[in-house]
């Protein structure tokens, strides 16, 4: 046999760095790695407090106990667990799913639940399944990271609709649909997190749920309704989905990562049937079936743990944690910095004083020992550098007090830096508002 | 709050069977459910012998040791496992596999491994960002429908490459080539199962693996080397990975399905470094990350158990059952039957005395209580009717003689069939033999 470790085997056009740079599809222009990435490694140094991840406090879990449940589960269905499945999903785990959403007011069928390798993997199949490039896809302002990243992927338009404290603003939302029908785009989906929202911690009122929905339908546009924080509610709440008020009109997606544990990655999607027959055709290109490991893991945890018990130790420990925060924010922050009020999950988001831009704050922070995540994140459109999302649901209490003290003394100098060049302004006092003065 | 389940919340131009049938993405079209599907659902009644899946036989696998390992994990581990990790995949387990890759013969970093949710996804992911609508995929001939599906949901064209009992034959691949580049076609990558093929059980041979290489490289085509059944061969010989020639021109494809198990969904890719840093970025936006908990899992059984001696277990088992499919098969089948001989992996090909069609022979073969994939579902233009793939990994082998017996049935009686119509031959005795006419 020749070695061919020879220029022969180089690919024309190809630099050193990276030999198949002329190869790729077009899609892939839109897989850049964020600038924040080098200063995220960083941030993840135990010395640095980190109000930026959104990772659940799994070390609430009975470790001990999940550890017996799943060898029980391996004795007994070993043979089940560790085999290929179904490419829509173990069924008894989707009819315990439907029993989830029922806690939500979702009336749905085990049929139409298709289970997949976290929530974010139903987000992708249905953005594959309804998305041609160019096509357009309404989010929120600010709207969830990870969803903006994967409507890039698929090269879809993301276009921002504004909110207030109760939601997506339905004026808003009309006068949008309106404008883009006008320029001949086809809008294909309307992105919501609807409850607790991801960046901004914001819920929207019933009303507004239906009008979004009333308006998405007579657009024509599916709303897809992204649902993982709903049972974190810190009065014991669940708001009632979107996809309760219309099973036709609506995918829903949902999630055991906050509810049980993220690392099993077990979310899945509610759709009309036939959305449903094409996610699980595209499912199985994907990934071929969801890990029936993970998936009778999360169904024996069902069956035989008081997982709703457990659910309301995490709220608790959340409320703890966002009074902290919320605490802290009130006793330490400056003049002219406002923030959200969460009434569940896992984010408060903050908008600083006039002047001051949270991206180019950000590697002083992380000097100072505390992170965050920057709104620019959760824009397509540049937006959100006079933003930030902070997260109370990882670091304890005292952590969380901590950290926003070293945040204040960060935003504190860069105010001074502003006065000192005359870019700043009266501020009003501090204080929980909607926070982006460039949304309302 | 008023309830939308109304006319207005019906998409226009919808259905009543799917009212968002004019929404799907162009890419939706290539999904469509099999006409074999609903003839599997019967197939897998237990009465009917099932030579069509490929299903490891995970039952071999040490439970009670598995279920101890698992929950010592969860305990010691039990934070991590259960947390979201990284989009790359877990550090310790990357390093693992460039060990497991070296029974290859392939020197790879765990920098450049990405572990995924079973290597579908990583075949997926590298098409993603490979492939735009309508670039051609180079595929053998028959090739593996699980990666045919990949292809056509990106919308790539597919172009069958002829294979003799050798692998994937040289001139036929430049050929190919040159006819497709004369078109003006943009060739993307080259897919192959060199080792114990799916579905034709052929090796391709170390000399033609180099030419392979050599030839895509000279032509920028991508190798896309999937080798999941490397470790099983039957006399414990590991065949050199096309990846240990070159770690420019190839992305291999690895996974733990058949030699842990498959309802893990641990996969990785090993790649040139830029691809590697593409692939994560996918992957991000596909899952976030792969799952914590199978990857520990995965992590520890390789650790702490004797893996290779299990994989051993397999492999003898394997061998048995593929004995016990030559025997029968040589004793049972009609004059005119051939099949290929595999010396490793789950299937054999077999094709047919002339004349028969395999897929329309399906529904008597499961009509008498024996199932078999036929080989239509290995090429992407129609070929194949002549042909079928017979699995052997999973049924004991009694059964799997059972199962050859009621087949031999099946086509002497297509064969009277085929003699009162008119329409056979002269059919030479049966035996092994590179099965497809329409091929060499």
């Amino acid at each position: 046999m020749t070695p061919v470790n020879s220029p022969a085997a180089m690919p024309r056009g190809g630099s050193r760095l990276d030999p198949w740079v002329d190869s790729y599809a077009a899609r892939s222009a839109g897989l850049t790695a964020s600038e924040i990435r080098a200063l995220f490694a960083v941030a993840s140094r135990p010395e640095v407090v980190s109000l930026a991840g959104g990772m659940p406090f799994v070390s609430a879990l009975p470790l001990d106990i999940l550890a017996d449940t799943v060898a029980a589960m391996i004795r007994d269905r070993g043979a089940v667990a560790l085999q290929y499945g179904s490419g829509q999903g173990d069924e008894h785990l989707r009819e315990q799913i439907c029993e989830v959403m029922q806690l939500s007011g979702i009336n749905g069928h085990p049929d139409d639940v298709v289970v997949t390798t976290g929530s974010q993997m139903a987000l992708d199949l249905v953005v594959r399944i309804f998305c041609d490039p160019g096509d357009v896809v309404l989010v929120e302002s600010p709207s969830y990271v990870g969803a903006l990243g994967v409507f890039r992927s698929y090269q879809c338009r993301i276009v921002h609709v504004q909110m207030d404290d109760d939601g997506l603003s339905p004026a808003a939302l009309t006068e949008t649909i309106d404008r883009l029908t006008e320029q001949g785009a086809r809008i294909k989906l309307l992105y919501t997190v609807p409850t607790y929202q991801n960046p901004s911690g914001i819920t929207a009122s019933p009303d507004r749920r239906a009008e979004m929905l009333q308006i998405a339908a007579r657009h024509n546009i599916l709303v897809l309704e992204d649902d993982p924080y709903c049972l974190l509610g810190f009065d014991g709440h669940v708001p009632q989905a979107i996809r309760a008020l219309d099973d036709q009109a609506v995918v829903y997606l949902g999630s055991f990562s906050k509810t049980i544990a993220a690392g099993l990655r077990v979310g899945w999607a509610l759709a009309p049937h036939g959305v449903r027959e094409k996610l699980v055709l595209a499912a199985e290109a994907a990934v071929l079936c969801p890990a029936n490991y993970a998936q009778l893991t999360v169904a024996e945890y069902l069956d035989t743990q008081p997982w709703l018990d457990q659910v309301k130790v995490f709220r608790e420990l959340y409320r703890e944690r966002r009074d902290a925060l919320l605490g802290a924010m009130a006793a330490q922050f400056p003049a002219g910095t406002t923030w959200t009020v969460p009434e569940g999950g896992f984010y408060s988001w903050v908008t600083l004083p006039e002047g001051l831009d949270a991206t180019a704050m950000l590697p002083r922070a992380v000097s100072s020992l505390v992170a965050y995540v920057p709104g620019t994140g959760f824009y397509s459109d540049g937006q959100g550098r006079e933003s930030l999302r902070l997260s109370y649901c990882y670091p304890e209490p005292e952590r969380i007090v901590e950290g926003v003290r070293r945040l204040a003394g960060v935003i504190e100098s860069e105010l001074d830096v502003a006065h000192t060049f005359g870019t700043d302004h009266v501020q009003p006092p501090p204080g929980p508002a909607f926070p982006d003065p460039g949304m309302s």
